[in-house]
């Protein structure tokens, strides 16, 4: 558990469109988890509140001109201007010691939805940027943040040298490009590959495995990050 | 060029939300370079169409029972009933002897509007699986692909070993996980590096860049694809 005195936070992003799949049940049971390991848990589900994946002009105030996205986000944040969702969840993520990004792997990335969520929330000049550096600079350096997803193909296929490829390198561009990125010391991610493959009892032993995984993870020392 | 005896066909998907962006300017440059090349150039322009980048249960035919998004677009591309923007993309896509991705690095991975593009149009069972295997099995195999996009870093940040980390190694999910796993042989990508920096002179010198580069790239043999 983080040495922090107050209560920890984890933010939990999911992004599947189906409340009766693995993926789910993984996300509800990772909540389980945290909150037994002492986690105060938000969860935003991004499918059930229709976010808007699409980073615009339309979410920033009139400018004349061109559209520049980056420009545009600095000035929002400057001026007290974000977009009322992005605002709202800017601040719970902010407020997170944990960041879980829940969903199943699409194309071997996140799914658009979840992309968008980064693409509008990582807001330049809030999480990075402007007042704040990159990496071990940026404003959500000394938190943490793990992935926690399915696959549609067998572990197998993932490993080095794999029929698809080593699953770390597939996964470089989040955890090196979007997690460590904005300061976070990335986890070890969470994975079940192929559920819709599993007989039930198989996926009762699947979620169980997920349950400690997380558990370890999430409350194993917070180690010096760089 | 393609010894294709047809005229060959190229589609380039471009998502970025400002006409007047660098990036759009690089887009035009590459359609233009292309003809030149001996190409017909078929162009989706995402935001332009309001393309909607959320792969649901919505855009199936009613279905009991959990959504499965691959079970479901199987049985759309069987039964004939795929969403319309869809079949219509999909139909451009198979057409195209080269896919060019057009956008913005935004986070070491495309903008959502264009990942939810792949989601919705690498339709199961019409690209990959089904009646198609993977990677030179896959549906589109044979075809050449390229990504042609901008940075916000140097390209000493995405040099091995630099801030970021080597661009390559960003890409590989793009490239692996998504061209090469439907078929493509994947080219070269054509990239500009923080165009957001440039003096005019230097746009203009930077945009004759690309247009050698993508008439150079397209117009080379096609190697034999493993």
């Amino acid at each position: 558990m983080p040495t922090s005195a107050a209560v920890p936070t984890a933010l939990i992003v999911h992004a599947h469109p189906e409340p009766d799949s693995f993926s789910t049940a993984q996300m509800a049971t990772a909540a389980q988890s945290l909150r037994g390991a002492g986690y105060q848990v938000d969860i935003l589900d991004l499918y059930n509140d229709a976010w808007a994946p699409v980073l615009a002009r339309e979410e920033f105030p009139p400018v004349d001109g061109p559209f520049k996205p980056q420009a545009e986000q600095m000035r929002a944040v400057r001026d007290g201007t974000l977009d009322e969702a992005v605002k709202d969840h800017l601040e719970r993520l902010l407020a997170a010691d944990l960041l879980v990004l829940s969903f199943p792997l699409w194309w071997f990335s996140l799914p658009a939805i979840l992309k968008g969520w980064i693409d509008r929330v990582f807001v330049m000049g809030a999480v990075f940027g402007g007042d704040h550096g990159l990496f071990g600079d940026a404003a959500l350096a000394g938190k943490r943040a793990m992935l926690l997803f399915t696959t549609g193909g067998s572990s197998e296929a993932f490993r080095p040298g794999g029929a698809f490829g080593a699953v770390d390198d597939f996964l470089f561009h989040i955890h090196r490009g979007m997690l460590e990125f904005v300061g976070y010391q990335v986890l070890e991610p969470v994975i079940t590959y192929g559920p819709a493959h599993l007989t039930d009892e198989e996926r009762a032993v699947a979620l169980k495995a997920v349950k400690e995984s997380v558990a370890r993870t999430a409350t194993a020392p917070l180690s010096a990050v760089g």
